[in-house]
């Protein structure tokens, strides 16, 4: 039945009227509603662990702003977090792992695979109750970090501008790197198929650091395992957004992804140009666009899908800001659902 | 006679057995005798306007790393100061702006042109006192941000991974972030020329968050502004680095800089192949390549000026970080130095 959906049929390059649209993003940060219940809770990962409640914050931009599509209410870092490597969330500084991995024994003592996907029960009990609300016409994303992301933060502990411990181990380290990776790779593989058994209907793998690695270091150490996990999970559609890599956007394809997020530094004629007009690409829009005034954001969100033609999911090209405002958000996903194909 | 040196001649394609070697951020951050130096002093900006250490700082990596070049020691961000807008640098933090431009009146209030320009004498005292000691055979690069780069930080009032807030000055007052604009320009013309004056033979831009803007905003807040300075100051050599923006390497070559800096996200190959052969290009390694040991260090700073091949200034894809080690430093520039062009 999801079959008919806006978005599976855009991935799936079915003729549609106009494009569907998302936020990344779009539970968690923005919504008034989001606030109330977050405010309730000492703390992010306690929403994140409460099947309900974050199957209630799933929905609400789904029953509140009217998008086209439900993503998981989650966090990338509960993959490492089942591993055995426990992250705490600082309110207004992001993730902190108060122990890193450093060295071989370090890896060696991280459960992976099904043993680490199992640790999840949690995200499967959200989806469980997810699907028990959702409307029958909209569909429900799942996601995972993209393995070499993951292992930034494993490495690093925190948010960096430059990830520069995590990059040094790969340079100085790229043994235990592949190790680590393979280990990542082999857990995400299996959390990603349990989201599928438990009901999401499609995934985006998000390789948020993608753009800090050089042009080497993405191809040896980024998308031979975003390659693996497709290939482990072919039969469910599967985005992938490489944040920052618009220039590995060849490379990217080659992992065979139904559809490739793009973000704003790049155009997608540009990008239809490089990969044929056959792709469902996902994004673009600037994130900081939505802070100006409503008229203006509608203009350019039709601008928008005007220039990616057929085969696009309106998104913007990274997750929506916290400071965002809501008539912003509204401007955005008016024009796209005001928007139609010109035959 | 500066004409004559490494990097004058590959500037203006010149032949060279090999390419020059410098690294951005050479001065003021790696060195022990720098931090020796900087031990001394309460703060940065002390020493920035401290003609005499500033000078010997600048001279420290020409002395000790025998680099190619030299390249003032200083921070883009004595032209707000210079405009009127204080800043502090934070220990460990990075700049704070007590007070940041919100209003027209903000903007109005500011100096701008000679005015501004001319409140920096400490800058060319400093560029008198490395020029009675710089060696006959290295030229000494002047430096400034460029303007959007530098409104960013005067709207945002520190660092940030987004410049969400600078960002959204853009989209929401766009006539004001122009007049902001054209008075960073105004007074960024007029200090050039002045170090230009003082003694510096060729200059660079640091367009340090072009890579967040969209290519529209790229085009109407960044380029038009760096096209002027260039034509404002048409004799002395200007290398141009916009950081982040190497999808906007042909909008870039419109403004006719001598020297087009690329970061580690883009192949030498791809940019010659997209500007072609004659440009003088700088860069592209990644900072963190110098935490490798330094054997692999040099093999791949041999390998980077193989593939730039002529027309070439080695350097890094950006500032080097604070804590890289001191012997990838020298193997980098050991490598350069050990390196011929094939014929």
């Amino acid at each position: 039945m999801k079959e008919n959906t806006l978005l599976l049929k855009t991935i799936n390059k079915i003729a549609v009227e106009r494009p569907p649209v998302w936020l990344m993003r779009q539970a968690g940060r923005i919504l008034p509603e989001y606030k109330a219940i977050r405010s309730r809770l000492n703390d992010f990962k306690t929403l994140v662990k409460s099947p309900e409640l974050a199957a209630e914050v799933t929905l609400q931009p789904v029953n509140i702003l009217h998008v086209d599509a439900a993503i998981l209410f989650s966090d990338i870092l509960v993959i490492p977090e089942a591993m055995g490597l426990n992250y705490e969330m600082i309110e207004s500084r992001g993730p902190f792992f108060p122990k890193t991995i450093q060295t071989k024994q370090d890896i060696e003592n991280l459960l992976t695979g099904d043993v680490a996907a199992d640790q999840l029960d949690y995200v499967y009990e959200t989806i469980n109750e997810i699907n028990k609300y959702i409307p029958g016409d909209i569909p429900l994303i799942g996601f995972a970090g993209a393995p070499w992301t993951i292992l930034a933060y494993m490495i690093e502990g925190k948010g960096s501008k430059t990830f520069s411990i995590a990059k040094k181990f790969l340079y100085t380290e790229p043994e235990l790197a592949h190790s680590l990776l393979e280990k990542i790779t082999h857990s995400t593989i299996q959390y990603l198929k349990n989201q599928v058994n438990a009901g999401v209907q499609t995934l985006q793998l998000f390789d948020s650091w993608a753009g800090l690695l050089s042009m080497d270091q993405f191809k040896t150490f980024s998308l031979p395992y975003m390659k693996r996990i497709k290939q482990e999970i072919p039969d469910t559609p599967l985005t992938i957004f490489a944040k920052g890599a618009m220039l590995q956007l060849e490379d990217i394809a080659t992992t065979n992804p139904e559809v490739i997020g793009i973000d704003w530094n790049i155009s997608p004629l540009e990008v239809r140009n490089k990969l044929g007009n056959n792709y469902t690409l996902q994004g673009n829009m600037d994130p900081c666009l939505l802070y100006a005034n409503p008229a203006h954001v509608f203009d350019e969100t039709t601008d928008m899908c005007q220039s990616f033609g057929k085969n696009h999911i309106a998104n913007l090209g990274h997750g929506v800001y916290p400071d965002t405002p809501l008539e912003g958000v509204k401007a955005f996903i008016s024009a796209v659902k005001s928007f139609r194909y010109d035959n």
